[in-house]
């Protein structure tokens, strides 16, 4: 969202590809982008026996910090408090790679992988700058469209932040990669455009009628057009 | 895809809601349409040192069964051969929910999480049998549209098989809950949907002119429109 630089960041153990590097990419602008511009983010953590566990979720990027939240009384939650390793994964689809086989067929995508450990936000301020970044992730302007959150609700929401320091981008465009033998054969080849549309906003039955659409939904319709 | 049963999957610890649990479906005909309309779905898993790892990838089902693929190469694979834990979550992101508070905003969303041990599936007919499940899952009938997969190509891919036994859907549909209090004040509140949309496919620069756009692109043409 804001304070975005351009570092570059190390590769380490855990981000580093073995395989199709030239589809690996670690500065901090194209790793920002991908995640400024999903809506949401899958993250992973592990329940109290060790197994994995993958919740979708809304996210927000604060400078160098990724935050989560959630309700204080969510089992996600409430372990991720405890200050464990997870790994959030943010991915758009851009398109379906179709090719003369099978095995060439592939997806145009943009994923980030942030790897770390989950740190429970208590300062106060820091939970209301994380929780306004939540709400302007998605909808540009919102936070000076509705109240404030009120004390009792500040207290059922618990924030998490995961520092952006270990994470890699992987991203594919473009055409596919037939083999060679299959060029040349009368089989269609090619890319199918994905995007994500915003369709008209719906009111809520109890808005009044002249209650305009506001700012922050007609910049998402802007941008999800 | 096939052999779809609509029986009731059993709650166990892992996949009953303690929050929100009118938003809980554990009936196999839900599960099944969302795990079988979407593209992409996120697997987590734990590395060597217990940590977890989250990544997207395309998945098909048949029957009881979610598959996965990758290169026989790569260390997620490899992990997930090796009968480890997984989690493989699917989510439908269908519009922003615009409340008249921050904290009352929402995202209207199907998502199921599958838990299980991933199996490494060994039986040739089995893995045919996933390969064509996975090709199919986004592009209907291009099976039949382009040569079989060579032995080579076979020998090259690692398939992951995932019984559908403990897994559970969480849904989220319709208008902001706002706070009584917010009720009544001049602030726009409802939905907006979202949904994902195919643009005109792009051939390969080396398809030839005419050969047309098959049956397999117009589905998905149709599917995403």
């Amino acid at each position: 969202m804001t304070d975005s630089r351009t570092t570059d960041l190390p590769v380490t153990e855990r981000t580093r590809l073995r395989r199709e590097t030239e589809r690996g990419c670690f500065d901090r602008s194209t790793i920002d982008a991908i995640i400024d511009t999903a809506p949401i983010c899958h993250v992973g953590f592990t329940d109290d026996d060790g197994r994995p566990v993958v919740i979708p979720t809304i996210h927000a990027r604060v400078g160098d910090t990724l935050y989560l939240h959630g309700s204080a009384a969510s089992r996600a939650l409430r372990r991720m408090a405890g200050g464990i390793d997870v790994c959030c994964t943010i991915t758009h689809l851009d398109g379906f790679v179709v090719a003369r086989s099978g095995f060439a067929s592939s997806m145009n995508y943009r994923s980030v992988m942030v790897f770390g450990t989950a740190r429970l936000v208590t300062d106060p301020a820091e939970v209301a700058t994380a929780l306004a970044a939540i709400v302007e992730h998605v909808l540009p302007g919102r936070k000076g469209e509705v109240r404030p959150d009120t004390a009792k609700e500040i207290a059922a929401t618990k924030v998490i932040a995961l520092a952006l320091t270990e994470a890699s981008a992987k991203v594919r465009t473009g055409d596919p990669v037939d083999e060679p033998d299959d060029l040349g054969t009368p089989v269609w080849a090619g890319v199918v455009p994905l995007r994500m549309v915003a369709d008209a906003p719906q009111p809520a039955p109890d808005v009044a009628d002249d209650v305009p659409v506001p700012a922050s939904v007609q910049q998402v319709l802007a941008t999800f057009r």
